[in-house]
């Protein structure tokens, strides 16, 4: 499991947005790993949406960009170096890195969803650095080791994964769900695969795109529905997940709902939205929102190693950390689903 | 337990709606109890919110009134009579009603949440006619034995009181909860009641009027606010439970809840709402409604009886059978809580 | 859907239990369906546990066959007439039988465990008759539609796949859990299968025959275990299940578990079982009870048209009606893993 | 809030276990808190059940005291130091004393259950030293600042208050639970208390001691059997919650719970025990134990607060820090509830 490496450098390559639009591949030093860290040589970064949106439009509704922001915040690793009471035998493992840093003192860490920590400190979250760079710290414990048989950039995308899994987890997904899925991008790929991986007998995935309709098919969904060609009907499945942030598609959704069925909200998207409430409530539907993630790591990664879940075939393109910019935009090339930032 | 009981007439009145704003009290056989079915001598109903809006629109949202409608769903009285397979020692018996019939075999009645049967045959709804009337018929099972120190116009209000338990429950308030309930009409002083005799510890309530804040307190509330008085301050309670049906109230609400904190809308407003949907995704805040109630009669007669809730006090206006028009009309009066039609 | 029926006949056989160890062919009336009701030409009837113990003791616990009884729970048919109310076209379904006629109006039934339910009339417990006969008659909504594509054998067998499929439920397996599972014979097998289709990563299954592990690794298990070649491993499993009910078995699967996870006890043994209380305690684990089967259906019928259960090929013999005994003693032929007797 | 405290000694006082039976006044340094600590001039500590084991057989279980050690895990004090990254304004701080230090990054904690994490270091727990002494250091954010209107006994009782809370949640006790708690010692008084404030409307309390019975009933019980008169009446409890650690009891306790019922084991007895498997099998009743608790001090706080609970009642004894072995003594006193030894 622990292979040789290379000291780690003094100084390292980061692509930092220094303005909205703008992506300067700046000199730094390599940071040193706090007590608790470790330090990672970072090898695939995943581009999310999130990270885009913050280098075209320079925030995501509260979170502005004031100061040069390194992004990226999907990513994996090889750890080089570790802090003071860190197993030093942990050098040379490759970790997919869950990128947060809650406080284990707050209250809502205490009770289990470290998610919702009032002072967590995320990757590529102003003010705090991501991981388009050649190295970052995490804590020990959020540097989750991968199988041998686990590709770099299957291990940076066990963040998206994680985001699928937090969110079929609160759908309620077993063995028999019938559920709607809206929105085919890579969540909504994410989704489908999970959803197949708990058990659901009914997929159905909504997406105006003939293309991204298609894609889910091949990802795991057994019926695909075009939004845009009239009036959902009415599916009466347990759950609806939303992973368009699109406000007809939400309300759409929860009026395809059986009584007492989940709604979950994925899709970022409006801050607020005109929703059909006497629809949640005259069936006594469940509507709950998804924000990250808390121990979701061993799942993805189960998932991923047992072939469940097959991160490698959402790669639709590579670029290396000097064309970042180039890569932060290449959700504009028709068929892309997710972009990888090869670092090294 | 058991009374000498006067044999049923053959005849009785019924106060029916036969348009919008007209109450007509006619004369009209007495029914017979079906199979499985008791007949009940009425003593008491209580008027709610309901029965006044479709006695002056004649509708609400997709229920219409078409046709001549007994209204009241809030009753109370005796056992004369029971149908075929019912024991015939419960004549006399005095009783709550539980006005709702679900077809046993819906796959929501078998789940265990009957009130969203498709089949429900619920009094006052059309086309089936309520309790304001000398006689009705119910399933046995849905006619509570209450004890001999309860009222029989408690044993009416039982039926709000459940309203006010179903949401509680869904509320997940417990032995520290901090809630926030936004209305101190009739449904909001029972959530008072129950969220205090279920252990919550801050009950605040928000109304835009005094005297219904004063009562509020009278109640058991631990704290009242204006919610025109300025913007909400950031609560950070456990449970929000609307019963106002107002959008400000329901969207100020939300933004009360601490994370992974319960949103529960009980009253009814407009069909669509304007909510805030990132608060409930960045918080991930639960929301759901309340849809009437599956046992909760049981709980409500052990509050009522142990005193614990107390109904009685919430009786502010008596009208007699014939008087029902005008019963419906009682909410205008100022203070008015809750008006009873005393049937016998 | 509905195929022409010939006209159900007027007298029928019945395979009866008259006394331990013996089964009389009796020729009995047809029963006529009653109100709600649908009578059913029986085709396949599997062969369970129990059934085989009270041919051979007369008795299972508190339950004692004092009169002639028909045995057989798991069975399958085509309904062939309907009581009142039934809809008639429902003639010439195919369908699966969930052999229980819980009372609606009992409070486990109402609160969604009908199972549960006090008044519980089940299929070939005294001194209720089961369906080893020509014909049966059913509550219609527990004749459960089945899809062209299942044989009637399969059909019967929905039912020991619904112990399993409530047992999975209780066990809250999802989408990585690692499963012990204790007891490799019919119930084991379908437990294997149906963790399997609900995600689980790891399921290890525990039997002391050779030839029952390989039976289990075959439908599915990753991992078997012999529990005479040693102590348990410290597992710390999500969830183990004992289908064995035997005492060994249970306490050593309660060592295997996790801190909070989940312990669920199928088998039926001894009344009274000396369980390691202290590990209960300190690991906090949550263990219960599977008794039958509640809402099951529709999921057992899912799994099994999607192919993620495998029920035909679990038979591993098949009897005429008139050998309901050697079927009965079939459990004892090596390799047995579920017989079924041919009606029709 | 903040009172002035005069600066903390470098030497203090320390009730050491040093051979079973013997408990010797030491003199040690006064502890230094480590970074995220707070130091605590210790005001009060409850006896438990647990140090009197400890006292008298040098061991519990497993835990084995090999080396002298320092008892006592229920207490209170005042803040008189912080360590670095600890706001410096709470010295002067009323606290009552969590006694835990789990891992933050252990699985068990990340998931919200920390009372669980294996590498748990806990007051008075073979290595780790307890409370009673003149100071004693702990994670800051597990010293909870208490109201003025708190006793410092009332402040030191919130650790078996929290015992009694986690109980009472894991049997769901609600708003009109029906309840059975086996045995009236400081435990089964602390749930009689608890089981009221959340609402429980039967709270029926078995113990074969007459004094203890009045006892309970004076702290809240409805209703009190003696185990010994006879066999237990069917009561069909919504839950059991044993406090006794007696067979018996247990299994007495186990058949008198509802079907789908919830039996919580609190109390310590032998390793394993004889249980009523089929019983907890036919109703499907949800066993589970409790070890400790996790996040139940700010509802401890609120109920003492709000007067639901009073601790202070429970005192029956107090002794100086130099009378530490009579205190570990005085649970012969007939009329024994709680012992509280006075430290400064």
């Amino acid at each position: 499991m622990t292979h040789t490496t290379p000291l780690p450098d003094t100084r390292m390559r980061a692509a930092v947005l220094v303005e909205p639009g703008r992506i300067e591949l700046q000199d730094r030093p390599v940071p040193r790993p706090d007590p608790g860290d470790v330090l990672i040589r970072v090898s695939s970064v995943g581009v999310c949406g999130s990270d885009t949106h913050y280098y075209r439009h320079g925030r995501i509704g509260d979170f502005v960009v004031t100061a040069p922001l390194v992004l990226g915040h999907e990513a994996a690793g090889t750890i080089v170096d570790v802090g003071a009471g860190v197993d030093p035998a942990r050098v040379g493992q490759r970790v997919s890195i869950e990128p947060q840093r809650p406080d284990p003192d707050s209250e809502e860490t205490r009770r289990g969803h470290y998610n919702l920590c009032p002072h967590m400190r995320f990757f590529a979250t102003p003010p705090v650095d991501g991981a388009l760079s050649d190295y970052v710290t995490i804590g020990a414990e959020f540097a989750h080791p991968i199988p041998d048989t686990m590709t770099d950039e299957a291990a940076a995308l066990c963040e998206p994964l994680s985001v699928g899994i937090a969110s079929i987890r609160k759908a309620g997904v077993d063995g028999r769900s019938r559920v709607l899925i809206a929105g085919a991008g890579p969540i909504g790929i994410v989704l489908t695969q999970v959803a197949r991986a708990y058990g659901a007998t009914d997929i159905i995935v909504s997406d105006p795109d003939a293309a991204r309709r298609d894609r889910a098919l091949s990802f795991g969904a057994t019926e695909v529905l075009d939004p845009t060609a009239g009036p959902l009907p009415d599916l009466g499945v347990d759950a609806f997940i939303d992973a368009s942030g699109a406000q007809s598609a939400v309300a759409d959704g929860i009026r395809a709902v059986r009584p007492a069925g989940n709604v979950v909200l994925v899709g970022l998207g409006a801050e607020n939205m005109e929703l059909p409430v006497q629809v949640i409530q005259n069936r006594e539907l469940v509507l709950t929102g998804v924000f990250r993630y808390a121990n979701t790591w061993p799942t993805a990664i189960a998932l991923v190693e047992s072939g469940r879940v097959d991160l490698d075939a959402m790669v639709t393109a590579r670029f290396p950390l000097e064309s970042t910019a180039e890569a932060l935009d290449a959700d504009r090339t028709p068929g892309s689903v997710k972009t990888v930032v090869t670092v090294s």
